[in-house]
């Protein structure tokens, strides 16, 4: 076997059977795996297995050689396919025993949104003798950390991924700091780029791409490409000292192309350079359907900015509501710059905002054609010193979910743009 | 060692730095994996491993024991990085050897793209003694179907998924096809739920839960819970007539709660009914900000039903917009019963719609207060015979956007209910 020291090992198992029938994509894999990225832990293999107890049980054993931390997802639920915590207690003769706090934290959860627990729910308070509980404040299900042996930890999670994440940055993170002997310190930031591809993006860092400290990582998006820059020292303050050349560096080398970091998004960004002037904003969508006022009011504090739109999905609501005229509507249709124009303009006015973003485009799959083919968006920006408005050209491979939020990214970086051109 | 019969077992593995580092998400073992129960061949571990020689060996040859086949992804490019074919044919001590077929054909593909061939192209041409070519229509590095014992077969794939999807349909499906014995044939059906929680709707079908064929695996999504029932039987005929009474039985224990199956989603099915009754409808939405709406139009089709609607963010378009009364607003409030109400009824109005679906409440954060906390949302539906309206109680816990998306997912059941309950 190849000799890897298990020193600081870690493995994720994601438990499920509907991982193996492929119903839905392993989310929370990536998620832990860039999560241990920025921890600084080597993390060299990943596994997914159903939900049968032997073959747990087996797979658990092996992981336990070769690993000093096993992290699992999945089967913490009350139901017979939830079998993760009998599994690792057999896997290591451990017998479980029920957590009286446990079981009365789950019927208070449960009786707090209206529900009766249920007998079935019982199980979830039960852990191996010695195991901590990892505590869910997110969920019904707590998990633990558990060590069967001085050099083996479980870590257990349910599948989740707002659950997951909410218990590992609570608890995981903290625990790994105190007790694993992790000797460097890590900082990492990501950058934010759109309207620019990851292939030109890489051109354009190349040779910071293959800097070893601080590494930085491409992670492409739907219309954004991340860079994520994971910086290491001795302490906190010398991987910032490493880490900040580097942003700075990539900053400079694009510009506008850069619209943010960490946690901001395109909406944050545009909110923000709003709420600075002192300017309120509206929209009109027509094929995005309300997905740019979500998007936009999914960010904290939106209402100092965001007035409200018009959903104006049929041709009679872009008349009435918007005063677009029949004429236009039969001499252009409504996916042309004419008429986008006119539901900016008219947004503006009726809203009584400072600006305005409207949208009318052909998402499909049906009224594809060869002179407005389904991809062809039109955008238009109102704002206090006119109109200005373009013609996006989507890939009809994008699909019409994909091409509803290319043509919010486009309309709110659009309307980014032009703020920053304003200064 | 667990005693599974070798006899059919399919692996994969995945391999690739750049899943452990979480920069993409593994799509390729969620489409293999789809497929793989499609062929109904015994499917029952996943891995992913880094681009080092020593540990895919090990890793193949572990694979090796336990399963009939191992399929593999990535690690075909022309790269340093790229070692799959080298570690299989090291993991059997067996010699790679340069096929002139593939070298020519590389050269051919890469010409006609206007690229030179580079040198590190060439060892793309390497397979093992005996392997058997896997074409690739799509790009350029070829896979294999390789038996380096008589019973255990390799079959590699690019990591490019557009590649790894054609190979499969045209040359792995006809290999299985031929080369395995398929005894079963595995059909699977989903059916989704809402208005429940994954543990009471697991005590209504608790012994169903225990099935072994066909089996009933439960799990929750937000707002939704999902039955996945899976049948096997000699023919796909049989697999269904095994299925077919058990989602008959499913559907009857949970009546209206059971919405949909499979692809279907709440506003598909809200669609679907209005369509079927030659109805429209428009929205009203102050907290969810359009994401009423934009779940609507992602259903093609969308535009035969849905309207359009007002994004009420603010009170003055409350009241500008949706004719709500400065005097309801100062006293009961923007979130309250009689707002939205007034939301629903004038949005069905103007809108010319025979249906409209309001909502009003506290997203949170900010704003939370003990009367009125974050959560508290009020929902409310206008149609030819009137208007009801609802409150709902969602926690904090579930932080803004869950709330968001809950109030959509209660708002188009309530008018699903409704239209039903018309008949």
């Amino acid at each position: 076997m190849t000799k890897i020291s298990k020193k600081n090992c870690v493995e994720i198992l994601c438990i499920g059977t509907e991982l193996l029938l492929g119903e839905i994509i392993n989310s929370n894999a990536k998620w832990l795996a860039e999560e241990l990225a920025i921890l600084g832990l080597p993390h060299y293999r990943q596994s997914v297995v159903g939900d049968n107890i032997d073959r747990l049980k087996e797979i658990i054993q092996e992981a336990s050689k070769r690993n000093r931390i096993l992290i699992t997802t999945g089967g913490l639920g009350p139901t017979p396919d939830d079998i993760t915590t009998e599994a690792i207690a057999a896997a290591f003769d451990t017998p479980l025993e029920e957590r009286p706090e446990i079981w009365e934290e789950i019927q208070k959860k449960l009786s707090s949104l209206g529900n009766s627990p249920a007998i079935c729910n019982r199980k979830q308070a039960l852990l191996p003798q010695g195991a901590q509980i990892l505590p869910n404040s997110a969920g019904t299900a707590p998990g633990m950390i558990w060590s069967p042996t001085n050099d083996f930890t479980l870590i257990t999670f349910p599948g989740v991924p707002s659950e997951l994440k909410k218990m590992w940055t609570e608890t995981a993170v903290p625990w790994f700091q105190t007790h694993l002997n992790i000797q460097d310190k890590f900082v990492s930031r990501v950058l934010r780029f759109t309207g620019i591809t990851e292939s030109v993006l890489a051109e354009k860092v190349h040779d910071l791409l293959t800097s070893s400290n601080p590494t930085v990582a491409p992670y492409a998006g739907l219309g954004e490409v991340r860079l994520r820059i994971t910086a290491k020292g001795e302490t906190e303050r010398k991987a910032i000292q490493i880490l900040d050349p580097y942003e700075a560096e990539l900053r400079q080398r694009t510009g506008l192309q850069c619209y943010g970091s960490d946690e901001e998004s395109l909406a944050s960004v545009v909110l923000k350079l709003l709420r600075e002037k002192g300017q309120t904003l509206a929209v009109a969508e027509s094929c995005t359907g309300g997905g740019l006022g979500a998007s936009l009011t999914a960010i904290p504090g939106a209402s100092d900015v965001f007035i409200g739109g018009v959903i104006a999905y049929s041709n009679s609501i872009k008349q009435s509501m918007l005063g677009v005229s029949r004429d236009l509507l039969v001499r252009h249709g409504a996916v042309s710059l004419p008429v986008v124009s006119v539901m900016a303009e008219q947004t503006r006015i009726r809203f009584k905002a400072n600006w305005s973003i409207a949208i009318s485009g052909l998402a499909g799959p049906e009224n594809n054609s060869e002179s407005k083919p389904v991809g062809l968006v039109y955008l238009a920006i109102a704002g206090p010193d006119g109109c200005e408005s373009h013609q996006e050209n989507f890939s009809q491979t994008q699909g019409r979910v994909n091409i509803q939020k290319l043509s919010v990214v486009r309309g709110l970086d659009r309307l980014r743009l032009l703020l920053l051109s304003q200064g």
